[in-house]
């Protein structure tokens, strides 16, 4: 299949690896796709030597935009939005501005991402706040859940939006027809989420999408939701809470395999039910959250993310662009809105 | 060792199950432990046959205490305060309120159990909201998690409760000698939670509590911290994700390691790596959540609980009830106000 080309700019600095990690992944992402051009945005003395053995087919698509500078994983967004006007995440996320660029994918610091991106890019006619959606393992698939941890506190209306935006990502990048909607909450009837999650359930169940009430923390792997509807903070925290409880199980299923040479020889048995399980569960086909409302495509890579992690990342960049998601989420909006009118 | 009897009175009718679990749960608590009595709250004529073959010894310390209604699983709170005056569940708490029972565990609807218990046995002095806490594995052993769902909204004041309360509990009933305490927030600098934690955070920085700071999700299972604080809303979805990725994870192991007749036999291999990792992380051995900030000692039991898991929740009753503490809480309440007030 012949396809339009797509252009990604990667944050080659960015991330706790940097060029070692962006820019291999870069190629494979390079060598997986044969209509994606990426422009790596950093130090060209760090990221040349790392294009060095690249075939010719993929060095060819590949073009180094000089960044003088680099945000740090710990900087406070304000001074990487005031200081770090030459950084390599700033130069990506202009380069999408400018139309450059049909993406951007950014390993680095959270927070400097989200306000730049805001800043630079703007937010959709509609959208009051950009979120962060991922998509997380469930029993049918995968769920996508929103926000991640951008907006600490949210009104109403931005979880509205928030499910107009979950709806447009689960049916148009990920092909789920009438994507099942839910708001988290508890599950105590009399104790149950404030005001907000109320008025929020209120609106969702007189709009055009596929409301279907609220759901539990355990919801979010049960299959009977496909966009889980929540404020950043709580949003944060159940990622989290998931990203430790797995990395605690996993320990502590090694440590029992090595307990004994026994323990080993059962491993070695266990080897093709072990390849299955993390072919399914790997967090790294998973890394990737998208911040979504903004007027371009940007993608937010896990920090500590390898190869195989980023050219994921790179690849919801591409899928994300091709599918236009920004445009498709600007035109549920103001057809939601017309509704709303009608 | 001769201890002192702890009598703890029990909702026989609650949870998914009723009597068919509460009582050989019970028979099973007066088996572990000689100091123990029972009173078995609820319909004489479903609690009596299933007493019928149980040893004298363990017969002689259970009585049965009539009660004629039954709070549903899905009946409000409210409704079963004002009109199931009656009820098992009201009337073990009744026994507490009066000295009769040292502790009383249901696992009734959680709403209810709690609505009846802080009208019937009042909050301890200086504590606005009870709160329920539990323990979660963890790679030091476990963490002590509060509030996980009575109270969806909290103030600075209620989080302060909560860490003391949690401090006590870790620290008295499970010998930890200066619990860390941290509070649970997101990562990102600029969008960390709003001004409750903030303040929460400040006040515990300059009370006697061993303070850490801030944690986030995945920290609950690092052993870095004991008591992690959080209001009910955040809790109980943090609580529920676990609960529900573990489901998951648990049916999609299964699901590979019967795939085919080798799988079978690689599954036999691991029979032991299994049966440690269960023993480690078998949710039965973490049932039993306390209501805090009571009078009174009143324990949660799951509602699918098994005789496995309601025992434990017994277990738990008896320790908090002979550890006093809604004593102890109100000491360190009284200590700390001394302390600020200094």
């Amino acid at each position: 299949m012949t396809s339009a080309p797509i252009r990604i700019a990667v944050d080659a600095m960015g991330g706790d690896h940097g060029p070692s990690v962006t820019v291999p992944a870069s190629l494979a992402a390079l060598q997986d796709e044969s209509s994606l051009e990426i422009v790596l945005v950093g130090l060209a003395e760090r990221i040349e030597p790392l294009l060095a053995g690249a075939a010719a087919s993929l060095r060819s698509r590949v073009r180094i935009h000089p960044a003088s500078q680099v945000v740090s994983m710990d900087e406070k967004p304000q001074d990487a939005l005031r200081k770090k006007k030459e950084s390599s995440m700033r130069l990506a996320i202009d380069l999408v501005k400018s139309g450059e660029a049909h993406a951007c994918v950014s390993a680095g610091n959270t927070g400097a991402l989200m306000a730049t991106a805001r800043f630079v890019l703007k937010t959709i006619e509609g959208v009051d706040r950009p979120a962060i959606i991922s998509r997380i393992p469930a029993r049918h698939g995968y769920t996508h859940m929103l926000d991640l941890g951008a907006n600490a506190e949210c009104t109403a209306d931005h979880l509205v939006q928030f499910a107009i935006m979950g709806s447009v990502v689960a049916s148009d990048m990920h092909g789920i027809a009438k994507p099942r909607v839910g708001i988290l909450n508890i599950g105590e009837e009399e104790m149950k989420g404030d005001g907000v999650v109320q008025e929020a359930a209120r609106r969702l169940s007189a709009s055009k999408l596929n409301y279907i009430g609220f759901v539990e923390g355990d919801d979010i792997f049960s299959g009977d939701v496909d966009v889980v509807v929540t404020d950043g903070f709580t949003g944060n925290v159940a990622l989290k809470t998931m990203e430790g409880l797995v990395t605690m199980l996993v320990s502590a299923i090694k440590a029992e395999y090595t307990r004994n040479p026994l323990r080993y020889l059962a491993a070695a048995a266990s080897w093709p039910v072990f390849r299955s399980i993390r072919r399914e569960f790997d967090p790294r086909s998973y890394n990737g959250a998208s911040m979504v409302g903004l007027t371009g495509v940007v993608i937010k890579s896990h920090g500590s993310a390898d190869v195989v992690a980023f050219t994921n990342a790179l690849r919801i960049a591409s899928i994300e662009a091709r599918k236009g998601v920004p445009t498709q989420i600007a035109n549920l909006l103001s057809a939601q809105q017309e509704g709303s009118a009608a």
